[in-house]
């Protein structure tokens, strides 16, 4: 099968068989089958259970062979001694993509690393693919269909995750990691490569973001990821990379890590974005869906605390970043705001135009705002500001929207801070003009992610304007 | 005066004369005078505004000198051209504690630096003391008070914050940084050693937290911060420590950075605590809060996801602490848990207890958790569960309560992950007997703050197992 076909069978499946399920209903389900009826999945439901005649109102089939019409997608979720018969009758059956969702084989012992090896071997006979085991599977929100024994709250966002853990698909506070998903567990047969090429013209998905704890074939994936991140952003956090962290990732996907400098430099020279933890996960992924690409590395920075300023200065050093420096015509425009003795520095405070000029905080957002995008030294901005969403006067999305849509290829990050923070960036973010970070290094990293990609670009397309979106392809 | 005086008018004034209330009033307040009221102030109150015979109902008076009673606290809210005049009169009255908020001196113009420095003068003559100026000024939560011209949302919680900067009295999304706070702006006099001795008898106070932009004199910080040190925990987010954040500090507070190695080097020779990040900050702030310190740096972690456990690993590594390795003893305990072909290891994988073996999610957690801070070779426990605060049958709370309490000396901190983050959070937290981060790394950074103050503890008080705090003095 060519990848289109195969990552329709994963992610679209038309008919779907779940072999073991579960009868095991209460108030914290861990029921495939269940979940699918509740996400409205469009598909036809076999559920395959010798045990039942008949599951949440579907009939239930004894086994694969006597289901009537074709199956795009088998889920394997027996135990782990019933998985190698399952797997034969699906490949028997004439099933092409099969997702065991099963644990206890290779991220086991010895006999369930043989019975691994064992599914292999059968699907192989017959051009089958699986996912897994020890895996959530996928889950695609476009088609209201996930294989996750844990429920899941998805949204349509543009956004792919290829991982090795179902942690990745139930996402975190401020943030879901999917749109599409492929949970690669133990990566028996289908691997990271194999995933990228399904979301490679995936026209839904701009921005793909990767767990990895160990890759089998080094140059397959440079191969394949090299070509991907001409088209797409491909984010990557590598675990198992210490000595203790290599211990305990054998013992979860039975994953070999390898050296984390020869990862490094293997990301570096396909043009993957290597990210430092969860934190810059999130955060960068989120940069990527909602902001262009910088020019430049040249931070203006404006902020209502002057700590701020000097801590996201900080960040610029740490991160590769520059603070810009201003124009003399922009120094002016911004003192304007000010009291007569104010020089406008960068970082710009802009406290004083508000407290001691008296002006108001919207007129001086807008127009430092405004200032600063048309200054030539600068490539991007960050907004640093108190949190106030209860205080009308202070609600910036209206001048934001105003001034960013007048300067469309240069990224405006905020750092917010209160105990009301999630207000803010609620708010702030609904402009689609920002995204909203809870510390001034986390909003400088993530313009330093943006501005690496265009880096990149640049070298590797030899355009620096343009990002290559799919949905201009 | 000595400190304990000093503190007293500073943080615990009878009587406060603010000096240039504005009359200004809306749904964006900046009135320190009205904040105080809001605050239930206990004190006397006296508004000085040559302008106005009456403020919020209480008589004005047109200047100090015409205060009735004795003034323990100036504040200077004035333009900055009077700031002078009034610390003038201020001092001829008698006033022994003066907060200058106005801004516009040393963080300036050359002008402004003359006249912080006049003000300093001025008060030498008299024995006088000033914070600030360009400062919020001081805020306790336990004599609901502060000088704040921004509204504040104050805990009795013990800790005290000494900084450079308002941000940290508004505090952060999850986390506010006072109890009680004194803003040092400029520090043209109370400098970052004074305001440590105000803390360092304080009963109230059991953390202290420092954000500094620049010392002036580092021998007389170094000898009363190394003192305090052994009382209580000091943490240290030191900014300004780039180039361009240097330069960004002395537009903010007139500060003269200094070398970033210099201030590490005498960091670790007093015993402080210095952290990353504005994260760090919170997280090691919430750690010497709530927990108690590790004899050593072993770490067990149980996990939900196998793919937690690796990354906490990680974290271990870069963070100096090390994953326990557990005796079989433990490892059988764990086992009995298990399916029968599951090896329990370090990092322990939980999940097939619960989704294979069928066993209660709580049971497991308590089993799991009662097995591992037995363990000998265990300091300290990571828990990464998933947060599913709507599922009752997954409230670990009373397990976790009952089985911290066996181990008083052994913390237990936690990673919850999912969008319900939140409020799960703040259910196992209200046990007090975790922290729960967003992040393993996270988790295991603040472990590895509370295992360093210990070894600064076993090294220069030589004591292994008694935390000195202020309250069992």
């Amino acid at each position: 099968m060519d990848p289109i076909a195969e990552s329709k069978l994963f992610l679209e499946p038309r008919s779907v068989a779940v072999i073991g399920v579960s009868r095991h209903l209460g108030e914290d389900p861990v029921n495939i089958f269940q979940n699918l009826i509740n996400y409205g999945f469009p598909g036809k439901l076999y559920p395959v259970n010798p045990n039942a005649s008949e599951l949440f109102g579907i009939k239930c089939y004894p086994s694969v062979r006597q289901i009537p019409g074709p199956v795009d997608l088998a889920v394997v979720t027996t135990g782990r001694s019933q998985a190698v018969p399952v797997v034969k009758e699906c490949v028997e059956a004439g099933v092409k993509a099969i997702i065991v969702v099963t644990q206890g084989f290779a991220d086991a012992d010895a006999e369930g690393w043989g019975m691994q090896q064992e599914m292999v071997r059968l699907a192989r006979t017959n051009g089958t693919r699986i996912i897994g085991p020890n895996t959530f599977g996928t889950a695609n929100a476009f088609h209201s269909f996930s294989t996750s024994f844990r429920g899941l709250d998805m949204d349509r966002s543009p956004i792919g995750i290829i991982c090795q853990s179902g942690f990745f698909f139930i996402g975190r506070r401020d943030f879901k990691f999917l749109g599409k998903g492929i949970d690669l567990g133990n990566g028996c047969d289908v691997d990271f490569a194999d995933a990228l090429e399904y979301f490679e013209h995936d026209p839904q998905i701009e921005v793909i973001v990767m767990h990895i704890e160990g890759l089998r074939n080094g140059r397959k994936f440079m191969h394949v990821a090299s070509r991907v991140a001409q088209r797409k952003p491909i984010l990557v956090l590598k675990t198992g990379r210490s000595g203790q962290g290599a211990r305990a990732a054998a013992s979860h996907t039975g994953s070999l890590t390898g050296s984390d400098r020869v990862y490094d430099a293997m990301f570096k020279q396909t043009g993957l974005i290597r990210v430092e933890d969860l934190d810059d996960m999130e955060d960068t992924a989120k940069a990527f869906l909602h902001l262009p690409l910088p020019k430049g590395n040249r931070v203006a920075i404006f902020s209502a605390t002057g700590a701020g300023g000097t801590i996201a200065a900080d960040a610029c050093d740490r991160y590769g970043m520059a603070v810009a420096r201003f124009s003399a015509t922009t120094a002016k425009k911004l003192e304007t705001l000010c009291p007569p003795w104010f020089r406008a520095g960068s970082p710009f405070d802009f406290w004083p135009a508000v407290m001691i000029s008296g002006r108001p905080y919207r007129e001086v957002y807008r127009t430092t705002l405004q200032a600063l995008l048309a200054d030539d030294g600068v490539d991007a901005a960050l907004s640093i500001c108190p949190a106030f969403p209860h205080i009308k006067a202070r609600d910036v999305s209206g001048a934001l929207t105003q001034v960013a849509d007048a300067f469309p290829g240069k990224p405006v990050v905020t750092w917010a801070y209160s105990p009301r923070f999630g207000q803010e960036m609620e708010r702030l973010e609904a402009t689609g003009k920002t995204v909203v970070y809870p510390t001034p290094d986390r909003a400088i990293r993530a313009l330093s992610r943006l501005a690496q990609r265009q880096r990149f670009l640049d070298t590797v397309i030899g355009t620096t304007n343009v990002e290559i979106r799919v949905a201009a392809s």
